[in-house]
């Protein structure tokens, strides 16, 4: 039983912070809810840097390319009220899909070149909403800071540039990736993986972490690097690459040779019907 | 020589507002400049409403869809400055391109279906390029109240749909278009008329009028109607209809079928090397 009641109802979540905000800084933590340390992580530095913490919990529909997925995604709410309770969280917001979408939507934000490599190549339409949702939550709770997980690179630099782009008045922090011993990325969907397809999870990060070594050693040719990352990856029928990429870490679009911008080094990987995705950043050496 | 001194910069123009938002509401009315008595309707009832006003002045590059019209857009800064000042606005903010737009818009405003018909038909991306300006400046400024003119009911409608799809805490306030005695609407572009032209233009509000009347009156093919409009319209080679079109007011959709919901009677015209618009709301007869 937790006493942290979640709030629905846009209007009650405004008022409430009407009566904060004027007595110091509102952090803002969205989430599709299934929270691990991964996200305890997100509202542990929200709690430490502002007055107030509001977390929200939503699974966008908007932004799933995919209708099997929007409907196996965990959904565990009452262990993430716990949770957000724990780490001592001031409102949890859990807004229906019709609180955020009573109607359709007709606008929505279009990331543009952001959008076109990596994950967004193949979900077409999923930056689209996670950039929109994204948008509405923050018009929703007008945070002083909002903090989101380096994991999801691509999300991340979009959503920095899109408040960039849209002149809000918010700052977005990026926070490390958590991971199990063994390199593996912890993500809400781990929770799908079978005890075999578990052993098997790691390899992503082992291969991004081949082609890192690589490029940390000096290796400029981004082919011969990529190519080395597959060869991380084991021959397996359960397992299947998506995608291993090196972009500019700022705008997202691929390099073919490493120059002395900073790079992600970013992957996609399907172990049986799980997508998972990992990514590290690399400064080249000088 | 006016003492209201143009604001340039988005940090003064947030440090300005911070200080008067404790103290009662603000209202917005974003221009691209060269105003008009139309405008003049807009600030007046900001002030009205509102404790503060701020004016925008910016000739938005994004919206515009040809070179040679954001070149030959009218530009009357110091007029429009002392205009401010006499309605009693409190702030007008004048950016540069630069502020505004410091990098590459990469992420922008898709206002959907909103912008296939009418004017968004023929001028493509001016649609997503006044809703991403309109977004940044909403977000800038922050106001209580914003204050559009009816005029432009295809950028009104955008508006208003933006702002509620993307949960933004400001009331639309959309103003009745200001008329010259013969019917033509005022618009900046009015002012590239030579006398010969001047003379021709009312004929757009009366081929709308004559369409308008002929829904009072009941009829409901919309064909017909269009026909009816296009009667009106001068043989003459210097002017061309570039749309005549009937929709939803709601969703801006054509209409095939007058029916129980009220409708847009809309229309472009160009005469000689300048386009205008305008619009005409009509509630069917029951």
């Amino acid at each position: 039983m937790t006493s942290l009641q979640p709030v629905q109802r846009i209007a009650e979540v405004r008022a409430q912070l009407e009566d904060w905000r004027s007595h110091g800084s509102i952090g803002f933590v969205p989430t599709m809810g299934a929270l691990h340390p991964g996200h305890a992580t997100l509202i542990s530095q929200a709690r430490a840097e502002c007055a107030r913490v509001v977390v929200s919990i939503f699974v966008n529909p908007l932004q799933f390319d995919r209708k099997d997925d929007l409907e196996r995604y965990p959904r565990t709410v009452e262990a993430d009220l716990r949770l957000c309770e724990q780490l001592g969280a001031d409102l949890v917001f859990v807004p229906a899909v019709s609180d955020l979408y009573p109607a359709e939507q007709l606008c929505t934000v279009d990331p543009g070149p952001l959008a076109t490599h990596l994950c967004g190549a193949h979900r077409p339409g999923h930056f689209r909403g996670v950039a929109t949702v994204v948008l509405k939550l923050l018009n929703v709770v007008e945070p002083d800071r909002a903090y989101f997980g380096e994991k999801d690179a691509q999300q991340l630099a979009i959503i920095r540039r899109m408040v960039a782009d849209f002149d809000l008045a918010v700052t977005i922090v990026g926070v490390p990736t958590v991971r199990e011993d063994d390199g593996l990325a912890l993500s809400s969907r781990n929770a799908r993986l079978s005890v075999r397809e578990r052993r098997l999870a790691p390899t992503l990060h082992m291969a991004l972490r081949a082609a890192a070594t690589k490029i940390a050693e000096g290796a400029t040719d981004v082919n011969a690097i990529k190519d080395s990352a597959h060869t991380a990856v084991p021959r397996d029928p359960s397992v299947r690459i998506e995608y291993l990429d090196i972009v500019d870490a700022g705008d997202l679009q691929p390099v073919a040779v490493i120059g002395r911008s900073p790079v992600l080094v970013a992957g996609a990987m399907w172990i049986g019907e799980t997508r998972l995705i990992d990514n590290i950043r690399v400064e080249p050496r000088r």
